[in-house]
């Protein structure tokens, strides 16, 4: 992993990070990746935040676009994909960690 | 600290997180705060990224109903705040934390 994802005019090591995974719905996908070791978009929609097809197609788009996820052929008929975390996604382990962490912590249901 | 936030109808601590800073602008301003030091309205908005001082506003009311930054009038005429983190938002420090490695690690502008 010694390419870095490039994310122009930001000096900004917080907000490049974020321009990656600074939206609800793409932190999800992770944290149902990570925590929930879901790979498949059915698994996806049917997590309890019921994101729509067309943004959780359109998330997984963007996260295997940097990197951060890859997809895999598992079924020809009718076509599905497998998604899972690449080496640089696995990287993201503490951003999930903290986010559950305080949740864990300071909040409740 | 012993009082926990409420966000009701939903199991997942990281998605209770989500219900509070899963916001790029959320997550900018606590950027802003922790890393820069920042306190005050006019410092915020004159960020690189440039937030809209409505999105701004609401961002800062959302944060401190949730006791994650505190506010006091530091000046009458005309009437100014001061924001700062509560130890409630101090306590997101590892979130911060953990998106400025990943963006220092492995991405670049």
């Amino acid at each position: 992993m010694d390419k870095k994802i490039q994310i122009k005019g930001n000096e900004c090591p917080v907000a490049r990070s974020l321009e990656i995974i600074g939206d609800r719905w793409t932190l999800l996908i992770l944290r149902d990746m990570f925590k929930k070791k879901m790979k498949h978009f059915q698994e996806f929609l049917s997590a309890d935040e019921k994101i729509s097809p067309n943004l959780l197609s359109n998330r997984l788009k963007k996260l295997t676009e940097y990197g951060i996820i890859e997809n895999k052929l598992y079924s020809e008929h009718p076509p599905r994909y497998e998604y899972t975390l690449t080496p640089l996604g696995r990287e993201l382990g503490p951003v999930l960690q903290s986010l559950w962490d305080f949740g864990k912590k300071y909040t409740q249901s």
